[in-house]
């Protein structure tokens, strides 16, 4: 399946999956839509925290993307969506036609699913693709640098990688340097505020095995994470791990 | 002695020498001024190869800095320019006052010596400071991405780190994603097209001892390469380990 086919049966309601391990080979992304008078300073918090919100496309007119695919519709082509009221979770649901008004500004953030095939390719396989599961996310104590009044901690996804291959995992990653990167933390859950590596606080569970380290890599619900703590009247992001899959191949991020 | 201070040094002509392990703790940046009509294509070739190429403050006019110092006068206070005319290096200067016209545009460009005292700082030691000497700099095959005409090989430094360090080395780098981030490659040099590790193209030949692996990081200096292999008709370039030293400091580049 293409990423356009994928996309039509998303927005037909056919589709309301985690996306880790569907076309392989293309980017994936992030998304975070918030009202205007926010955009500018979250543009400026995502520069001065570029590893956890790396910015690929921002759309400050309309809901069609022009750089990462033609023309799709943010709308409807992402699996699932959060809605956000004054940080809370409200509603979560397949399309956000109803939702939309002009004042929206669209954010399209790079996502580390986009180097999974990498890792794969380069004998990394990854479990929670081989299960069909969606990856294991956790909120940290990692601080974010303030700005404009966004601040909060970040968000990390986890892949158990086998001991004799952690640096492998960080040299190829460090090659997506718009997907996150290398991995800030590997080893200790507790050392980055992580209590229980059994309870994600997103996504599912996935077991980490005799001889293998768990690596950390920042992650694009870092947002979703902040626009909670700061209580912002309205947001809507993707769901976690319901990614908008790109036309673009990883290879052309891959520097 | 403050990164003020040392700039002071440098502008009055009392300080020529490489900048590694001066003003610990704070960033260091490459340059690189091009005729305006360059300037555009040679903004899209770095954003398509930010790992390489990191852009971090950019003159439009005029030469002092606003971002990574307090107006700092680009024109005298780094420690040595090379000039180039149709791709060849004519001349090595440590005043650029004669060349400058406004038709010049200036790039500040992220260094890898940003990251060297958080290797230090964790268990790193690295041999180049040690012994006062500039980083060992090497020509590869590595492609970048071709934009807007730009395009040519990634210029890498080599770091020698011990074998049980080298995730470590890894993941305190790739901390700095504005600094180059995580290493593009390690262990073997013919991998990436570099022939001789002992004759490095630029800076200074650096022992690899037993029980260590040499790292390679991308280099600020890849933009001179282009450059020469472009024949582009003019344009001025720190020299090789002869850096801008700023008043910023890396825990703020730190992600």
């Amino acid at each position: 399946m293409t990423p356009k086919e994928l996309r039509a049966k998303i927005a037909k309601g056919e589709f309301a999956r985690p996306t880790a391990g569907e076309c392989p080979g293309y980017i994936q992304m992030n998304m975070v839509a918030l009202p205007r008078q926010y955009a500018e300073g979250f543009e400026a918090f995502a520069k001065a925290n570029s590893k956890a919100i790396p910015v690929l496309e921002i759309l400050k007119e309309g809901h069609h993307t022009e750089i990462l695919a033609d023309r799709a519709d943010l709308l409807t082509e992402i699996p699932k969506y959060n809605i956000l009221r004054e940080g809370v979770l409200v509603e979560t649901v397949t399309d956000i036609t109803p939702y939309y008004t002009p004042d929206l500004v669209f954010f399209l953030i790079g996502c580390s699913f986009s180097f999974e095939t990498a890792l794969i390719e380069n004998g990394m396989p990854l479990r929670h693709v081989d299960m069909q599961k969606n990856v294991a996310m956790y909120n940290t104590n990692v601080r974010l640098t303030p700005v404009a009044g966004f601040e909060g901690e970040m968000v990390v996804s986890m892949r158990p990688i086998k001991r004799e291959k952690v640096a492998d995992a960080y040299e190829v990653t460090g090659h997506f340097p718009q997907m996150h990167g290398s991995p800030i933390h590997s080893g200790t859950p507790e050392t980055i505020g992580i209590g229980d590596i059994d309870r994600p606080d997103y996504g599912d569970p996935i077991e980490i095995k005799e001889g293998e380290v768990p690596l950390f890599w920042p992650c694009g619900v870092t947002p979703q994470n902040v626009i909670t703590k700061m209580k912002l009247p309205f947001a809507i992001t993707h769901a976690p791990g319901h990614m908008f899959v790109t036309d673009r191949k990883d290879s052309e991020y891959y520097e």
